[in-house]
């Protein structure tokens, strides 16, 4: 399948980190772990640590002024991403963070004993985790949403299981694992016919697809920087205006506070509220740099380029008779399969010393591993900087592994 | 006063934020705030996310063990510049959350309706508002230490106050706002005579005199690297080992786990327990590179160049007859002051004019504002890269701003 517009620029000489030490080509095929960083990202995060540094919010000099603009314009440039307003997002250090936020701020108002919450058996750690902890506390009940036999969010089984003691549906808008992107808009009329509210994951949707919170229609929706080829330590939380405003904040501290007493203390407006102590400026303004990188790629032209590599890889991992697929044909930059008797931390192991970078693990995921009754899945996801030559290195590094195996 | 061992290398070069934009020297006094960064800081940051750039704790990968090694490493080392063991370090988005963190489970599992915490009037916003917070929601008491005229934490009074009903207290070790310096080993034992733990909040003495917090006898030690000349989006928590053992976990996530299912989610050990989700890679690695830089140098050195740098300019201001000086005469690296009939705002913006950075506000320690009767004062903060040129502008600056006034 060959995709109308698809990426030309040759991108790979952008990305300092896609050279190994050796200056060889490295085929970085775990970008859906962590992405790798352009050179535009990398000189906004030394630039504002440099020549343009200053704190924010605070400085009566000229230069922290011109940080405070930044670090605000990045708030907006991260709500146009997403198609939301920039009063409805806030920073966090990630998309963990982000979802714990709102399971301990939006969940332990809004959540009482007997409420259940919607999850599915595809979910990272991280949208199980913090709902399980907050769930325990109130008294609230999990339940799982199984999946297609392809692998994705079953969502007709989604529509049978909900009922009006569901105040929350939480899922991945795409999977970690499989690729499978969720049926967001049909999610969301479900979640919202019983009353409850729908979070999405987008740590994966972000950096492989056109994301609209507006034309989603979700509630909450949270995403990492770093995997959408900005900087660590930092992402974002997007929530629907009048819910962040009614959310109590989470963590005490400066910046987060209108005044302070030691009698009484009243907090600032959202999302300010939710940003307690000196925020990640720099990280803030390279993320806002990493938007910039991607959008001037075009999020259908890398949604298409992606596709066009998944379908290859999938059609010669396919062909081979030891090798099992998960999840489905449309998968959003990411392929996870097993190889019959190669482990495959061995497969990743032997494709290393090709150069080539796979993960193999539960990747975060072991309600997932559970169902497919495997204890890991070896993993090669895509990024917009991925070729073709990347999968003719990973196929040979395949092929070299079943001759080490006396598989060939 | 001239120290015995100062600073003699011009270290304003390695520091590209110390230039303006028009390539004149920046006078910058407000390392409080924020610390400007060495290129050492800078580079180390530009390579982790370039070059050496990969995921931790999940590769098969040689790149992603080698950056495991380099966050562990940054772990260690900063464990190593607080005096403590390495799996007493949580790296978290700040001091702030650090705080946030102790209260949110330490605090939860330890305080009940009764429990007193003793804070002090100078607290830094940070440390006071997360303790509001989890009193609030446990039915504590929060009790407030008074200062000695020269606006030091008066420890003849919390012995005083200090009872068996006291669970913690939690001081400023060198106070943001007067640059006071507490006896933390007399504030430490007494907390520990009746039975309470002591945090110390470590912003600004971590980056201004020698810590070990074996000496010191403290339970917990929080500080930022970007006040230590460090990246913004990261700090850190010390907490002794058994006391950080038997937290339980405050987010949840991937990488603070053991084993996830649905009926039940087992916990990392600590500190990985209180990591959730992908850290702050690059952040860790350019933290430890900032510990580096510092040690480099020397904290006793950089302490008495601040030091002698403070005495210079409390005697120059405290011969103008219309000016007050708050706190003590040897204050680690800060001097506060107000001038009749001069609003700090406008003083520092006039400073500014003359590229000379003050910091005028509350310095998010409101309840030390109402104690001082202002609304506001001028700071004037040093940092190892601080010089006399910097006092020679800051002086010929104030008299500016008195012509301006009509005052000179």
């Amino acid at each position: 399948m060959n995709a109308p517009a698809t990426i030309t620029r040759d991108l790979r000489a952008e990305f300092p980190g896609l050279t190994t030490a050796e200056g060889q080509p490295w085929h970085y095929l775990d970008t859906a772990a962590t992405a790798q960083k352009p050179r535009a990202v990398i000189d906004a995060m030394a630039r504002a640590l440099g020549e343009d540094y200053a704190t924010v919010h605070r400085g009566v000099y000229a230069r922290s002024a011109e940080m405070t603009l930044a670090y605000e314009a990045a708030r907006r440039r991260i709500a146009r991403f997403l198609g939301g307003l920039e009063e409805e997002v806030v920073f966090t250090r990630g998309a963990t963070e982000a979802i714990n936020l709102v399971a301990q701020t939006w969940g332990r108002t809004n959540l009482k004993a007997g409420d259940r919450i919607l999850l599915s058996q595809l979910e990272h750690h991280s949208n199980i985790v913090p709902w399980q902890m907050i769930a325990a506390e109130v008294g609230a009940h999990i339940d799982v949403c199984p999946l297609t036999d392809d692998h994705c969010i079953d969502l007709d089984a989604a529509e049978a299981m909900l009922t009006e003691r569901h105040k929350l549906v939480a899922l991945a808008h795409v999977s970690n694992v499989t690729g499978s992107v969720l049926d967001a808009k049909r999610a969301a009329a479900l979640a919202h016919k019983v009353g409850a509210k729908l979070l999405l994951d987008g740590c994966q949707s972000a950096p492989h697809m056109g994301v609209n919170v507006s034309a989603l229609d979700c509630d909450f929706y949270v995403f990492s920087a770093h995997k959408l080829y900005g900087p660590t330590g930092i992402g974002a939380l997007w929530a629907r205006a009048e819910l962040l405003d009614a959310m109590p904040p989470w963590q005490g501290g400066g910046a987060m506070i209108d005044r302070v007493t030691f009698e009484a203390t009243t907090y600032a407006p959202a999302p300010q509220r939710f940003e307690a102590g000196t925020p990640a400026i720099t990280e803030a303004i390279a993320f806002a740099a990493a938007a910039d990188y991607v959008d001037a790629i075009g999020r259908d032209q890398i949604h298409a380029h992606e596709a066009a590599l998944v379908t290859r890889l999938r059609r010669e991992l396919g062909a081979m008779n030891d090798v099992t697929l998960f999840g489905p044909a449309d998968s959003a930059g990411i392929v996870s399969f097993a190889i019959d008797d190669i482990h495959p931390h061995d497969l990743g192991t032997i494709l290393d010393e090709a150069n080539v970078a796979i993960r193999a693990g539960h990747h975060c995921a072991q309600p997932l591993m559970d169902y497919l009754g495997v204890p890991a899945t070896a993993r090669a996801s895509f990024g917009l900087y991925s070729t073709e030559a990347d999968i003719d290195a990973f196929i040979a590094g395949v092929a070299r592994t079943r001759r080490i195996f006396g598989k060939a």
